[in-house]
């Protein structure tokens, strides 16, 4: 078979088994996510002895000890799996959901139903965990899912993929609604982005490169996860110890995250009261300090920012700082150079926060509160697949419901079109 | 300057136009669209001069009489186009919409609301109606929009799309909110289709040419308006008065469009009772009939069906019948030949019409009423810039909801993450 049939036949089998998925019922998903969850326990020893394979590969092939680490598959991380499954299980079966449901004058009674997105393609790197973490959300809502993981992680996604796909079969159900893709070729995702017959959505997880090959190569969907260029703005009016908290934790709490800030904005009449108390803390906290001219009158030992800084997602101990004299000012650096993901002002004021939650054009905005929030689990939408940054289908964090889409069911009684 | 660059400035004026058509109030938008309306009727000797153009060209090059129609812009049509935009007054704004709200156990206030796409790119075909249809539903919906309609329209549009700007530059408006392309060099959707810094989401209407096209080329995501393959299922237990009345009416309402009947499907037990009757009247409506063997065993005069029949979206007086063993079956042919666009079931059976409404994949399903009420009036949605067949941001007909897109706002006291 050549790799294009292989392929193909992956996401035709994904198709049909897509059907299967999306009639099963809340509890036969739940088991199935409680076996699934048992075996990924129950298989411990042999899941490491594939990822060891993996992780003998990658320092042979002289990843950073960062890469590598984000690899290792070891027993906390196992158990983290299993219980993100039984997470899973927790939350409430979007697929039958009626959104919405009125009547018409002529009778007919209408109903804007969830039901599942069909096959869903998910593209990703790394971090192994995300097979299982993927696979378990769609299967809750009702799809079917092709993983393409990193090659790096080959040998453990093939084995998880493998062990998902035992707990379905020994259910007798389809276990082509869990596929992953067993070969690490490039060619194997442009032929697997071209399936637009078999499947409906691409949802790529990774940096920039990924993003751009998805949106110039892919025919199907793609709901994109790009960067987050996350910005504070702390106001003239603003609480500056609560300020402090926030742009700390913002920055330092997990710098390597999309929804982390790197970006500081400060309004010019309290820049001055700000920033030494915060960027002395910051430094501290090992981060190296990048500012405008007028950080740089305020505090020594902040370097001076470039343009580049501006744009820049660091996912690093790395933090730009700007003085604007207004927040239409912030509000116009946001626009210019954020990337549409998070932002937070901090203020005292109803007026200006509203204003600025109102105008600032991305998937989060928060008022006195850390960017860290803008998560699913955070936000409340009990797990996520990742933070969309595509303004159509599912804008931000997407949870289950934003893995299903509504279709109209109309009951009548006869009725024809005059 | 050279197309490219002429076609990047229109995308990246309609970007630049989005945030001042997001911050619109709905007071404002339903001022312009008002003023839209009466401009429309003031100026209708003016709009049919520059439709005659179009006319008078597509008389020249030989187009169909029936294409020749759907260009033309009298005055019954041009109030038509009034009296919708002055419908699109009566809807209420979605802009600000907050779908849901809630809190979390740190104290965080999460509020789901909607905000405009942003910039959207609408390509159709000939009917030059589209031009005012589409861009009062977008400005309504606080998005710019930039409008591609065919080169046979070309006159018409160009006025159309000065008319409307002249009504936003009037009231100090950014015009770019609403642009037509002025050029027909087909090359300009190319370069279209590749603004993804500046456009959030194609539209395109039309014929399966351009949507292959479209998925082809687009870089941007496109929510396409497919055709409709549409089947009426006559259950064993269903109602044959009733199923005859919303069979002919499915077929011949207006079987040029995407909701109408193309294939019926009938339970073998009703076959002899429903079919000689229903055929009889529908082949005095003009309509030719193409059936499987038993329908040609029942009834004479019924042509024999190929395997392209069960395929085919026909737009025009032709009904492919197919006698089917079970519900099962029936479901199994949509399933097949099928469009994913609407279908319904004619049953008294409660079990069998949910059975059918829960597994029919398409984005309408109807119980006992005619597939002509697959439209965004007709289902209460107000009125619609068409009927998405793409199962990602929204399937099925699209009204001013589905023109937009949700952001989180969250409010906090100086919450941190642990």
């Amino acid at each position: 078979m050549s790799l294009e049939e292989q392929i193909e036949t992956i996401a035709r089998q994904a198709r049909e088994a897509s059907s299967a998925a999306a009639q099963l019922t809340t509890a036969v998903k739940d088991r199935l996510l409680t076996q699934m969850a048992d075996r990924l326990e129950r298989e411990e020893v042999e899941i490491q002895k594939a990822n060891a394979q993996d992780v003998e590969v990658a320092k042979k092939n002289g990843l950073s000890d960062a890469m590598v680490d984000r690899l290792i598959l070891n027993q906390k991380r196992i158990h983290e799996m299993a219980q993100g499954l039984r997470d899973v299980v927790t939350l409430s079966d979007p697929v039958g959901q009626v959104v919405k449901e009125w009547e018409r004058p002529n009778g007919l009674h209408i109903k804007k139903v969830r039901i599942p997105l069909g096959v869903i393609g998910m593209v990703y790197e790394s971090r192994p965990n995300v097979t299982v973490d993927a696979a378990g959300l769609c299967l809750k809502a009702g799809n079917a899912i092709v993983l393409r993981g990193g090659s790096e992680a080959i040998h453990s996604n093939r084995f998880l993929g493998d062990l998902l796909r035992a707990v379905l079969s020994e259910q007798d159900i389809n276990p082509d609604i869990i596929q992953v893709i067993p070969v690490t070729d490039r060619r194997a995702m442009e032929i697997l982005v071209r399936q637009t017959k078999f499947i409906d959505m691409m949802i790529p997880r990774g940096g920039e490169g990924l993003m751009k090959w998805m949106e110039e190569n892919s025919r199907v969907p793609v709901v994109k996860h790009d960067k987050g260029v996350c910005h504070v703005y702390v106001d003239k009016e603003a609480d500056l110890k609560m300020a402090e908290e926030i742009a700390l934790n913002s920055k330092v709490q997990r710098p390597g995250v999309c929804n982390a800030l790197e970006t500081l904005l400060v309004h010019e009449t309290v820049a001055k009261d700000l920033l030494p108390s915060l960027i002395k803390r910051l430094q501290e906290a090992g981060v190296e300090v990048r500012g405008d001219e007028a950080v740089q009158a305020i505090v020594s030992g902040a370097v001076a920012a470039t343009d580049e800084d501006w744009d820049a997602e660091y996912l690093d101990l790395i933090l730009a700082i700007r003085v604007v004299p207004s927040l239409e000012a912030a509000i116009d650096h946001i626009d210019h150079h954020g990337s549409q993901h998070t932002e937070s002002i901090i203020t005292k004021n109803e007026a200006t926060a509203q204003k600025f939650l109102k105008e600032a054009g991305s998937s989060c905005v928060l008022w006195n509160a850390s960017t860290r929030f803008n998560d699913g689990g955070q936000l409340g939408l009990g797990a996520e697949i990742g933070i969309s940054t595509t303004k159509s289908h599912a804008f931000g964090p997407m949870g289950l419901e934003e893995l299903t889409i509504t279709k109209f069911v109309v009951t009548g009684a006869g009725q024809i079109r005059e």
